[in-house]
């Protein structure tokens, strides 16, 4: 335990290391900077906070992080409503939004199954999903599009299970070598998978 | 600019990422831990901050951070009043108390003089230093505890200039190899200057 001066510069220094991968010492720069800033900013980064919790929430439809019950995507009539894109959080609407290339609709499961972590599909937005597509039936294609790893995996086969009986289109993201990797560096079920899912030649592919 | 599906969400992230050292990805990450934890610990977390513009002072003595107009270390009467010993920042001032080997006062600088940062010796609390020495003939040694670097050196021969008309005993904190180094791996001046300044053997020196 250490001793500070001031109670409150303590306050806030165990209040900053509680968030993930901030130390104490990281935690008292970081409240030396905001002792050194003029009230003002520091006043709306506290008011800041406190909306966090008071007025986001989450989309009714895809939900996803929003200010209002019916988000940006959601209700935008430019997308289209017949794809649905199923990620695991705002990092992947935010990454995929960022490319350009899609224009349908998000559902945000929350998390992917992972028993290390005590997450079962119990604890997705899975029954939200299934309430979407009976309720709506728009919606022509889901695309999994979840991380390649194992629990991504589980999570896709899972999905793929429940998804079944509403006689979808059901597609995953292409995996294969990245953009500018080396062939040889490449790992060999990837490797794998690029040669067993190769796709005719466009001149314009890598843009 | 990337976009996120909450205007409250993205003003948090900027907020975050003012920080220093916390770039965009991260700081969304701490938004998004945040909106995971009960609205009651993100309350706390948005009053703390609030309250360190509020409350928090610096010590009309040692200028350190304190809740109250004379910080604890100079209020209380288990402390030397003899000895002064000046440091850059708050945080020096916890890792001196952190050894238990210093019994006496402290003077906070709030920096040290670095021409490339633009700190003149006017920007550091010198003439609260030298008002407290004239007021306070309880003084009789001050201990320049600065970093040993260019800007430390610099500022300690400054302070020393300045401390000579107060006819106190000056000294400075040793300089030496740190303890659980090894000898070949140490720089020349330092080990230079550890033998010119080699103290008299005791068993007990390391503890």
């Amino acid at each position: 335990m250490e001793t500070y001066s001031s109670k409150i510069v303590q306050a806030a220094v165990e209040e900053f290391s509680r968030l993930p991968g901030i130390g104490k010492k990281t935690a008292l720069r970081l409240v030396l900077h905001l002792l050194k800033q003029d009230s003002e900013s520091v006043s709306r980064f506290s008011e800041t906070l406190q909306q966090l919790h008071l007025e986001v929430v989450y989309c009714r439809e895809c939900q996803n992080i929003s200010d209002r019950p019916l988000c940006e995507i959601c209700s935008s009539p430019r997308r289209d409503p017949s794809i649905v894109c199923i990620v695991e959080d705002i990092r992947d609407v935010i990454a995929i939004e960022n490319t350009g290339q899609y224009n349908g609709l998000y559902h945000v499961l929350g998390g992917i199954i992972s028993p290390i972590d005590g997450i079962g599909p119990d604890d997705l937005n899975i029954p939200q999903l299934e309430s979407r597509l009976h309720n709506k039936n728009t919606v022509k294609e889901v695309i999994l599009a979840l991380s390649t790893t194992m629990e991504g995996e589980t999570t896709n086969f899972y999905l793929f299970r429940k998804l079944i009986p509403f006689n979808l289109k059901i597609s995953v993201i292409a995996r294969g070598i990245a953009i500018g990797d080396e062939l040889e560096y490449a790992d060999e079920v990837t490797l794998g998978r690029s040669i067993i899912n190769r796709t005719a030649y466009e001149a314009t592919t890598i843009k």
